[in-house]
């Protein structure tokens, strides 16, 4: 029995798997769950996520939830195929990549992700953007994003100079971000947008970035 | 050159790390960091986190930080020493390990850290708690309970029937956690509170759990 990968492409969190397996060349299903009814709220789904949060991914008799959980799982079963995301032969650059993992999961996505929601998600909701959260977050980014373009002027990506699981891991909800109008912050950064034209225009994220959206433009 | 660990014992990152070092039973000398100057804010320390946040990590040349990668990083450095805490044998539980082991940095971390700093550091900059932000946070808190309590009826420990990095990344923060008024969250939850006594109970942590204070008795 092939992968099912439970969750929606739109989601910044099933795209984050999406690409992983896409890296490794992995084929799977995507199983939709249907968030605007709640569909991850009730018993069938809380089975493969008591969290009840997207997305969950069943291989071989394994169920397996938190998305950055599940790109570690991949890329180490699938060591073998496609880009070494994890440097399993190295140590020190293993090291590394937990490192910038790491980051991305405790300053940059809680910083990214409260501005994608006030400009983009709110307005889907027919709410204006909360200033003050978005004003908060930027703080956060501008300092996290000061210390990328001095880490990106050493290493062409975050890990060193090769792309690993903790590029792969910012790709989606960048991908958002950059629909924003605090895209600035990015652009004006010139390793920051160099490494994003960079990691945003692999294939693994190509061949599926136009389902990433939420109704906007 | 042996291990060096800048932080603060006081700290539940740095001592997350003292947790996982003493597991593996490898000597390492604790470089004070004083946080009340700034010192984490400065030159020195911020070329080994540039993030200005405690704990680093220096060992052999590597200098490493974010205390969910290093105490990742010490598990597969030293798995041939002390408990299995990332069951590298078994994909599958390793899988496991990586799910809970992000569910206590995604989940747990952001509903308890509120609270300890609420009731435990606030006093201590001579400030009341802030009754709306404990209110949130216990709402979180519950729903993150609620599914350990059923995971832990099923299960000695989160991950499995083992000890792993998944449970040793909680301990710190709760032992802090456990000195607020809000400690009944865990005492009322049977599973959890066995689950607790348990790992608390550890000599990796038991033997300088005592450093673990913000002034308070």
């Amino acid at each position: 029995m092939g992968i099912k990968l439970h969750g929606l492409a739109m989601s910044t969190n099933t795209s984050r798997v999406m690409v992983c397996l896409h890296e490794k060349d992995v084929d799977f299903e995507l199983v939709s769950v249907n968030v605007f009814a709640s569909e991850h709220k009730l018993p069938p789904f809380l089975s493969k996520n008591p969290f009840g949060l997207i997305p969950a991914l069943e291989d071989d008799g394994l169920t397996l939830f938190e998305s950055r959980a599940i790109t570690a799982y991949l890329a180490e079963k699938y060591k073998e195929t496609g880009p070494d995301l994890i440097r399993k032969s190295d140590p020190k650059e293993a090291a590394l990549v937990r490192v910038w993992a790491e980051v991305e999961s405790q300053s940059y996505d809680p910083a990214v992700s409260p501005i994608i929601f006030e400009y983009l998600v709110s307005p889907f909701q027919h709410k204006e953007p909360n200033q003050s959260v978005i004003d908060a977050s930027l703080e956060k980014l501008k300092n996290v994003l000061d210390v990328y373009e001095a880490r990106l002027s050493e290493t062409k990506n975050l890990a060193g100079n090769f792309f690993s699981l903790a590029d792969l891991n910012h790709i989606t909800s960048t991908h958002y971000f950059m629909k924003t109008p605090c895209a600035y912050m990015i652009n004006d950064r010139p390793h920051v947008k160099a490494w994003w034209d960079d990691i945003s225009s692999r294939p693994s994220f190509q061949k599926f970035a136009d389902a990433l959206t939420f109704g906007q433009n």
